[in-house]
């Protein structure tokens, strides 16, 4: 039969790095195109204990049907650590686990806009973000980027333009997929306009517990006396992305909107692993295996930037992360992506293009993104050189 | 601030199943309330041997990221299965795995439906199906269950006189909540009419391999050759309820549709139980596993219904479920439905209101959904003779 889609599935595409990873089998491939953790990130032996304590004593709990809002010993925990290291959670706010942090951005997106309401966000953005804002009929309006975070002057002129907005969506510390992380005043700047146009904003954060140089900058949502900034978090780059263990922390009239549209997703979120992350704060150092995480990634920033520095013309430029997974390179103008990235892709090295990030997905983008938490140290060397000589070649 | 929600989900409660299941900590209650398959189901040994094995060879596999149409070797496992056992899975079809079967259920409407566009639904039906239409602005019509299925009739007078239907969602096999089976001449009939229609069925089937009394009838899947029919299926009531590991399969064009939706609320299912769940098949003899459950609930069901036979006044109803986790339970008009419903509260026995799985929640309902799979033999004696004792008080 001819399936008649709806209208806001109709047109779309699965995440172009998505795609890219399935196709990363080839032996020899050099990949800076995942989003992936890196494998040591993984506690491994203390999962498995644990894992072996939950069969032993609480195997039942562990296997049968839960409630939607979450594991109530991880939501405590979740608030506390929110607290203390964050300074999220006010009293009006409430806590919920959600499959992942992608899940909480879709659910808070599905109870607030209807079709064809506007959600502003950061241009380039997070894929996922933009594809679950799409899946709900959306409109999306992109907001450019400056070296420290979105452009409050555009920020500003698009509320204006589009009376109809109810979200705006932002990455403000290590962005994907510049890498870059948002300045104190504008983060203030922001809460203020979000106040003056009644907007609500989604403040995701994957990766702030990832900063590996530099200083520490207060979360928007530590500043929210209105309980408009809803945060996003995630265990997916501390503990482990594949068991889909994220969190969402707003206001509580929110979560309870939020719990309705989560029931109907997935009923909860596999609850072993809601107890395995309990049982990990509760028994390990989780301060101090984030802690070797940052060293590691500081690690293999500094040995991606090093190798930039060493190998890549001067017209090319990239941001300097200071935490995160993720470094953004721009082309100069002389250069066409589209082949560079086909020739990339020859040579075996997998980066994922600027347009894959696009807010407005007939754009074009001259910059592509690079993870360096997967590859290994000879990986970054020796892919970087292949991009800078193919790019050389290109001039 | 004021939460300006989007217009499908103002109006949305939480579902009334999950609330029960939240107040059932008082000690001494009976639950027939629950939807949760007994403990003596989770094979926890095997799980528990195979988790430390996944743990000693897997690891980084299983904790990391992993491709959204699910663990490729589980969804092969599942398409066997569903061939051989049920008959289910065409050439043109593909299988998807989901967060439980909710997820696939949510998932389909979410494909196909516009805001405003139909689901026809059997009335009553999932509670869980139902919000999950509502939670993207469909409109919801029931039609009415008689003792072997849908009504046809009604189905055709529904279909003429709702030109935007899209969906027809059942539940043909040990209903939920009805405890009943849709026979093979209306199987045919409805597929016959959804070809007519040109509208896809989703056939819902967590239940299907819980057959302990009666013939096996073929799948609505089995029957399909144009691909217009949605199976989803779980591993909740033969493995674990609380993994949230369910399957989908459908034809090939709306699989890869429902993948791109998927990707956006929760990137993949839980991959280490996608894995548990791949390995008890190869290693276990899940045929022999799933004997032994159905000879639980036969036992269960039937203490229930010898209860019911002994202690019901003629003027309630019930129905004779063959499989499954339900019996549907009809008052005499004369007793006030919530009136019983709060005095066998009083009494510490919880059962489900039929009002909750009215497709018209303005509707009210005679009829309350008793579970066996979870009380003990003692509680559904005792349970089952407080009910009565309050149904003959108030006749």
């Amino acid at each position: 039969m001819n399936f008649k889609y709806s209208d806001k599935i109709r047109d779309m595409k699965p995440s172009a790095i998505r795609e890219i990873f399935k196709s990363l089998g080839t032996p020899g491939a050099i990949s800076f195109a995942a989003g992936n953790p890196a494998p040591e990130s993984f506690p491994v032996d203390a999962i498995a204990d644990i894992s072996a304590d939950i069969f032993r004593n609480s195997a039942n709990a562990a296997l049968q049907y839960s409630v939607t809002e979450g594991y109530p010993k991880l939501r405590t925990l979740v608030s506390e650590r929110l607290r203390e290291r964050f300074s999220v959670g006010a009293d009006f706010d409430s806590t919920i686990i959600t499959s992942g942090g992608q899940q909480g951005i879709e659910l808070a997106c599905k109870v607030l806009c209807n079709e064809g309401d506007t959600v502003i966000a950061e241009n380039p953005s997070f894929i996922g973000a933009l594809n679950a804002f799409r899946s709900l009929g959306a409109n999306i309006v992109g907001v450019e980027l400056e070296d420290d975070g979105i452009s409050v002057t555009a920020l500003e002129e698009a509320l204006k333009s589009n009376p109809r907005t109810k979200l705006l969506y932002l990455i403000p510390t290590f962005h994907n997929p510049a890498g870059i992380t948002m300045s104190l005043e504008k983060r203030r700047a922001v809460y203020a306009l979000a106040q003056k146009y009644d907007i609500v904003i989604i403040e995701d954060n994957p990766y702030g517990e990832l900063r590996f140089a530099g200083e520490k900058i207060p979360t928007i949502k530590s500043m929210d006396t209105d309980g408009r900034v809803i945060y996003c978090g995630s265990f997916s780059k501390i503990l482990s992305a594949g068991m889909r263990v994220g969190f969402l922390c707003a206001h509580g009239d929110l979560v309870s909107k939020i719990v309705v549209a989560k029931q109907v997703e997935d009923v909860h979120t596999n609850i072993f692993f809601q107890m395995i992350c309990a049982e990990y704060i509760t028994r390990y150092d989780l301060d101090a295996h984030i802690a070797n995480i940052r060293a590691l990634y500081k690690h293999k920033a500094t040995v991606m930037l090093d190798a930039l520095d060493r190998e890549m013309p001067d017209c090319v430029k990239f941001t300097r992360p200071e935490g995160g997974l993720f470094l953004w390179c721009t082309l100069p103008d002389s250069i066409d992506p589209t082949t560079f990235i086909n020739r990339a892709k020859e040579a075996l090295v997998f980066v994922v293009p600027g347009v894959a990030f696009n807010c407005d997905e007939t754009a074009g983008s001259h910059s592509f993104r690079l993870n360096y938490s997967m590859p290994s140290d000879d990986e970054i060397n020796r892919g970087v050189r292949i991009l800078a000589e193919i790019i050389k070649d290109m001039l």
